[in-house]
């Protein structure tokens, strides 16, 4: 039976990964890279310098081409065949190299959080013994580079995409919600006098930009600084935490 | 002007450290540790560990008790006060070595997640450049463990406390819930037949313990492995993902 580990590796600060990532870095006999259509070009050679970094003699490296995703058939049967897809570059890389027992693939953020991997391995035919490292995430990377907490003081918080702000806006519940996924600036979605915004696009890397304020006014702000990031670097991944102003109150006042 | 950083250490396993964090740890010429009051006997050399693994010459420690909280001044207040006298204890320890520049605490877990360090380095005079380090949390450190996905395919989760599940019930949208902070095993007052856990205690340490299955099935499990290893150890640390298991599938047929 094969061991597969997915080894979270942070946000592109080699500097976020764990001495337990290094160590499953270092006992894997073949770990997969992706090579075409991740959509980050500066992101290419981050997994090898960090395999470089932690091992003496590199371990095998299997590259694989991640298909393109089709757009065209609902959201969630576009993403189940896309899985699909993936899982067979997977399983031709592994059958490729009979000789491997270890396998890992280096996963950006945590392998449990917005992220297929683990959906992915449960395609594969046999199933191998799955193990997941946990790494620091882009939340927690925003979160760190402003300097505040996700939570308000025993209140809960959301996790959620861009997709569900835009169409079911604001969860009522919530005092606090972290927007993953989001390529449209969904914020403009909402009533942006009532809210605050922590944003941050490369969180935790050198070209790091970090924005914060009352929605309305850094909202123009963040578009601007988002459009013209994207420009100059042919890509671009941003997160967010915003915080309804009258919610955390009633909050506070329900609790004491 | 003093530089105070928040370094995130994971949930007890010494290899949740980043390199990041470890950076950090050699970078401070002052070390604050709180000494009692922790109430995880279990825990008390952890720190001592970490530091004596990741610098050659360890930097000087000041040691702080943690005041005792008042429980009697209701929820909110009695925990505002405790941090009061917390920042009083970093204060004096911090007012003892005059010398020292970059000050470092080791925080259990995320800075940001769950944790007063930020709210307590707030109340510090003058102000520290304050500077957070992510660490794993225990979130993360649990769906590790179980090799499961925090969120459903594209869907938001909530993370919450015990009290609140206790005292709001279900928060209506989620459809996967995390629930910190819960000394009482609050997932009893749900209606357990609509639900999947995945529970663990320890998470990430040596002395893990993990169950998860339909609620309704394993909850006198885990109610009575919680109580048997709160005596065995004196002191237990537990978190736990909920699922429930019809809006998951709204929520799928939402989206497709």
């Amino acid at each position: 039976m094969i061991n597969l580990s997915l080894i979270g590796i942070g946000t592109g600060n080699p500097d976020h990964v764990t001495f337990q990532g290094a160590q499953a870095i270092r006992s894997a006999d073949l770990i997969l890279i992706p090579r075409k259509g991740e959509n980050k070009a500066d992101l290419a050679g981050l997994r090898e310098d960090i395999i470089d970094r932690v091992t003496e003699t590199p371990p095998r490296i299997a590259y694989f081409d991640i298909p393109r995703r089709r757009a065209d058939d609902g959201y969630l049967r576009g993403v189940d065949e896309w899985h699909d897809a993936i899982a067979l570059r997977w399983q031709e890389a592994i059958e490729a190299h009979p000789e491997a027992q270890n396998i890992a693939l280096l996963i950006w953020g945590d392998p449990s959080l917005y992220d297929s991997s683990l959906r992915i391995a449960a395609r594969l035919d046999p199933k191998p013994n799955t193990r997941v490292i946990p790494g620091i995430t882009a939340l927690q990377a925003l979160t760190a580079a402003h300097a505040i907490p996700i939570n308000d003081l025993g209140a809960p918080y959301v996790v959620t995409t861009g997709r569900r702000i835009r169409k079911e806006g604001w969860p009522e519940t919530a005092s606090k919600v972290a927007v993953m996924l989001d390529g449209e600036c969904s914020f403009q979605s909402l009533r942006m006098s009532e809210y605050d915004i922590w944003w941050g696009a490369y969180v935790g890397m050198k070209e790091e930009l970090l924005i914060s304020g009352p929605l309305d006014q850094v909202a123009q702000r963040i578009l601007d600084t988002r459009a013209r990031a994207r420009a100059d670097h042919g890509w671009i991944m941003d997160i967010y935490l915003l915080k309804k102003r009258d919610v955390q109150q009633r909050a506070a006042n329900t609790d004491s």
